[in-house]
């Protein structure tokens, strides 16, 4: 199987060594840094790197295109001429509504476009967050269109799973956004104000413990890619600031009044949905 | 040396563990609870425990008071007559200004108290958490007053290090509970909230990644101890909340302006401070 990967980046770098590790050897990649490209043949994680590759695209059984969510669209729209009919596409963008909109609005009707979720990333970006490693046990999402072609799903799976992923779940769009606005979007953007609220002090750290370390890990992130997340999924992340608001206020109304009993009650609250979720 | 642990919960009973580790035999812990003073026994991290034991209180050398905030005073004014005019006290509460208060208000003129904090504890209440491995390498800080004697503050720093901490800073009151309030006391809150906020949906956390993991783990808090904490420190939370709000309000408002650089901004920000505390 002929396959390229566009974008070697974090998540691209890291699927070039998976696939590698997994007994692929007809990877080529495709990334705009000239550098990245050296890089990523020198490591031997693809046959070929290059900034341009029309003829891999020709000949590609499977592209993945590992871009910013704003980019795939453009990037299937100006190369699709290029692909094979039996050539199949798939994506690793961490919201999906607005990526499936614009793609199957330009997709040429012969092929097929499989959007997956990799649940997993670095705050490394670009190939310095290269990790294979990160897949192992790690779960994915393939949210289904339409015209998706049960043994494109099925190639799909059995690929992640070739690179570690553990559970690979089906889902749809909607309920994809909303879920990833609260467990993934809503966690950065408490970790961001967390961190962006600390007072003016240069010792703070030193009274921290793990915690802390932990909770304001995922402050650090990859502004450009997360700017476009957020805004591909604007409704559904501020239902979830706005929700999270509301729990805020009720747990500093308590503490304003020295009113133990609803402290408590909101302490109990978050220990037992904690512990329904996980068992550390 | 003669010690005593009163209250053998999930930092008095991992204390008793690691002085025994460490060598001291002579360790007597007092716990209200029959079943966790035979469990201590049984367990062997002290020599005897009783629910009383008047007798080990007026022979102790060293009384650790590893109660909850606002029964430290209490405890220290119903037994402090028995006490050896040569006996050391210290406590292990995670707010001070209070609890300070309240004993030096108390203490008998030739008793000398050193208040301590050790950074590290665990979410299971009671003897449940016992496990003295969380202090290999855990910070603590000793918040002087003016009566401490040097050679006291230079023992109870000797028997942390001894049971595997790391660093043992010495910090005043005030100092320690701003900080407190920010770096430990503000992520509760935001932990609590984030979990309290989960939309009514059972597959939730089948979404959910590492980060949501790792977040939400202190939202599973020792609801009466966390409350008295909270209760002690309630200035210098509500400072830390209302800030933590401004930063999530200009967030918010960013994403509902679709403002991409006010955005990347913020996580600019967010990602150069982590990287300053942390290397990971």
């Amino acid at each position: 199987m002929k396959i390229v990967i566009v974008g070697l980046g974090a998540i691209g770098s890291s699927f070039a060594q998976a696939l590698t590790q997994a007994g692929y050897q007809e990877i080529r990649g495709i990334d705009q840094n000239p550098e990245t490209c050296l890089k990523a043949e020198e490591l031997g994680i693809v046959k070929t790197a290059q900034t341009e590759d029309d003829q891999a695209l020709s000949q590609a059984d499977l592209i993945f295109i590992t871009l910013h969510p704003q980019a795939v669209a453009p990037y299937v729209e100006s190369k699709q001429d290029l692909f094979k009919s039996t050539c199949l596409l798939t994506d690793v963008t961490g919201i999906k509504r607005d990526v499936m909109d614009q793609v199957e609005a330009i997709l040429r009707p012969d092929l097929d476009f499989i959007y997956a979720h990799p649940m997993r990333g670095s705050e490394k970006a670009g190939i310095a967050g290269l990790n294979s490693a990160q897949f192992r046990g790690a779960n994915a999402l393939l949210v289904v269109s339409q015209r998706n072609q049960e043994s494109h799903l099925e190639l799909i799976e059995a690929l992640y799973r070739a690179m570690g992923f553990q559970e690979v779940s089906r889902v749809d769009a909607e309920s994809h956004d909303r879920a990833i606005a609260y467990v993934s979007q809503l966690m950065h953007v408490l970790a961001v104000a967390a961190v962006n609220s600390a007072p003016n002090c240069e010792d703070t750290v030193q009274f921290a413990g793990n915690s802390f370390q932990e909770l304001t890990r995922i402050a650090d992130v990859n502004a450009p890619l997360w700017t476009d997340l957020f805004l591909h999924n604007q409704d559904y992340l501020l239902e979830s600031i706005e929700a999270f608001e509301k729990e805020l206020v009720r747990v500093k109304t308590a503490l304003k009044n020295k009113d133990s009993d609803q402290l408590q009650d909101a302490f109990q609250a978050s220990t037992q949905q904690r512990r329904e979720w996980y068992v550390d």
